[in-house]
């Protein structure tokens, strides 16, 4: 029987390795600079702050900030931020034996100012492609990293409160603030489909990039780009356009679908937590 | 900076992602039943082991077999054995500080009886191929597993003795009672290239493969069929033989040299404790 920190190491490397996922590094794909060893080193990494949230007396900010300065060694830059902030709840309440979502919403929920500030001070390991903030809140702009802190104290907000202001823009802060449903959308779409682990997280892949625009591909180009990939990954799905190309076209563009690779390596530890077999 | 337990981990990582490696599990090439994934869920298995391995105050042979067992949470059956057999000593040598390959040839030496009843326990956990043993060894088969205690115990032999019996026909075991000379080999071989660290492993693992014969084919095939596949790994590295034609060859034949693929993986862990950059 696998931990629940191996079951969240194990999910960061399944949807690396899941191919075709297009747009994103995977198996068989990869940028220059950004590359397949980039995320296997990360989630290497990752795996001392996985446990630190795997460990209900551990703060659960310190905890992710832990396991992001941990994913940042090595020289492909930000490789799964996203991944570990949608992993962190999901994790805390699988290792307090509560039952998912429910048991992720009540980590959220009880997140403190604490936590909030830890999440800023994890942007100072690596760079993020974020959105600009609201103009009412260019103090909370989380490119500030630690330099956010005293806004955030002197507003007392909590990791939860930071996270609801950009859920319309962020998809995975959405998860946080949306009973985490397309995570385990992900999970069911996984467990619903035979054969090899990656094969099935690779389709549920295109399925979830097929159903929303992907808000990482709206913050690095825009809404008309990401609702053109959103309509192609549909007709991928319909058989009308191949993956191949599909995702050849989306490498030389430079456009990547992070947040959706991030949910399904959420989905992937989601299904693992409920047994599925690799 | 990156643990040693960490380098450990990312070694086994590295080395089943580089490609192409010619009738090995790599990012490209997989058997419907032993896939990428496996190896993906014995590497995130084996780290606590790993960390057992770092830590000089647990015995060498329980580290061992308690990598080798969370290795075998998979339904891949035997992924790693050999390579967490070379990596052993390597890493509890970096560990205490000490240069390489003498200090882990100081391990080595330092090996107990009770090393090798946990080296023959681990072979409870996993079915691993190996040769027949000689004829005044029968008792001492590794296949035995635990049932071979005995044995061990009243002959009064160290793990370093168990492993200096099977070094002719061994790959590894000849690595560990010869100052880990191929290891170095192809920890050096990896340095002198530039470029993604997975493509200068791929190439190591072809210079491996053509300078001697994998022991592992002979054990699962015969040395004629060792023989061949050193001979044509040659002729690719000279240009002679397109590196897919031979691994679609011998994938087809079922022709896979894992002991190579082992080694590859010890030079991995070893440059990466001399600061190789990924």
């Amino acid at each position: 029987m696998r931990s629940t920190v191996e079951n969240a190491q194990l999910a960061l490397l399944l949807e690396v390795a899941s191919t075709p996922k297009p747009g994103n590094v995977d198996r068989a794909r990869e940028y220059p600079d950004l590359r397949f060893e980039h995320f296997l080193a990360g989630a290497v990494g990752a795996r001392e702050g996985l446990a630190a949230l795997a460990d209900p007396d551990r703060p659960l900010g310190t905890a992710f900030e832990r396991a992001v300065a941990g994913m940042s060694q090595q020289s492909g830059g930000n490789t799964q931020f996203g991944a570990v902030l949608l992993l962190a709840p999901l994790v805390r309440a699988v290792a307090r034996g509560d039952s998912l979502p429910e048991g992720a919403g009540a980590v959220v929920e009880a997140t403190t100012v604490d936590d909030a500030v830890a999440f800023y001070t994890a942007f100072d390991h690596v760079d993020v492609a974020v959105d600009e903030p609201p103009a009412d809140a260019a103090d909370l702009d989380v490119r500030l990293g630690s330099d956010a802190v005293p806004a955030i104290r002197d507003r007392g907000l909590t990791l939860a409160d930071v996270l609801d202001v950009s859920a319309e823009g962020d998809g995975i802060a959405a998860e946080w603030v949306g009973e985490f449903a397309r995570t385990v959308a992900a999970a069911d779409a996984i467990e619903s489909r035979d054969g090899p682990v990656t094969d099935r997280a690779a389709s549920a892949y295109l399925d979830l990039l097929a159903a929303e625009v992907d808000t990482f591909v709206v913050t690095q180009h825009d809404r008309e780009t990401a609702r053109e990939v959103r309509d192609r990954a549909q007709a991928v799905t319909d058989g009308e356009e191949a993956v191949e190309t599909f995702a050849r076209d989306l490498v030389d563009r430079g456009i990547n679908p992070g947040t959706t690779a991030d949910l399904v390596a959420g989905g992937l530890f989601v299904a693992l937590s409920r047994g599925l077999e690799v």
